[in-house]
């Protein structure tokens, strides 16, 4: 997944400066993470693909009759780790990328967009903290919290 | 990431049953992570995207004068997580859809690819160990062995 060439190569190591929309409240004193507003958005999506799928390994065990609290385990520390990532790729100009299902009001609404991702960052928490308890019933309660925090930001800011 | 409309459809949840090349080795009981090839794609895309982003931010730091050591060490974490997961994804038939590099032989060559798969993931658990730890020079030192693993797959089974 690591090509040598783009180790290399001054486009893909960040020549494009991109300044995340929260780039204080991540901490990521990274000025240059995507080589252009694609790859911030590719980045992103990646994010989220994976994220939205250790959702669905957890929901498939939440709906089984045994459920494998080992995958419950592992998915909630992915979608743990996922939740921390994307905000910075929410970057300026990635928002006029044609591919992107963000809508314009995202990057005019910073204070409201920062508190939706802080909540749903800590819930992601919350969720791997009790899945490694293994308590099934609380994990159904807890991936409905954090399902809920997705819904939150998708039903204002997302393309239908 | 997550929509309810995902949540609740068989489709999203796995009606078709894919059986990881590399089931028994990453330890994964869950026969139906992907709901049809295409998913399995594009989840394994999206895990080398967000592995190869994060190598980029280490090698940025890297070649700084001034390495920032907790970019580095986030970085790690990420890269470590990630270099876990692609595997199941490379399951039988998703080697004929359309957008994959993955060549016809990475699917022929099952013994080699696991060898290959848990180098680097054995390499990618010392990096992250490493970063940990701070020093810098040995950081470089560990990320070109987890780089050359890359490369040690792409070379063979991934297209040009």
């Amino acid at each position: 997944m690591h090509r040598k060439s783009n180790v290399n190569s001054p486009r893909a190591l960040g020549m494009v400066v991109a300044c995340g929309l929260f780039g204080a409240a991540v901490a990521l004193p990274v000025a240059a993470q995507f080589s252009k507003p694609d790859s911030a958005v590719r980045y992103r999506q990646s994010v989220f693909n994976v994220m939205n799928n250790h959702m669905g390994r957890i929901n498939t065990q939440l709906k089984s009759s045994t459920p494998n609290v080992q995958v419950i385990q592992t998915s909630a520390a992915v979608v743990d780790t996922m939740s921390k990532l994307p905000w910075d790729a929410f970057a300026p100009n990635t928002e006029f990328v044609a591919n992107t299902n963000a809508l314009p009001a995202l990057f005019k609404n910073e204070a409201k967009i920062k508190e939706l991702a802080d909540k749903m960052q800590e819930e992601a928490v919350k969720l791997n903290a009790i899945a490694k308890a293994g308590d099934v019933k609380a994990v159904r309660t807890q991936f409905g919290a954090l399902a809920k925090t997705c819904d939150n930001c998708h039903d204002d800011f997302r393309a239908k």
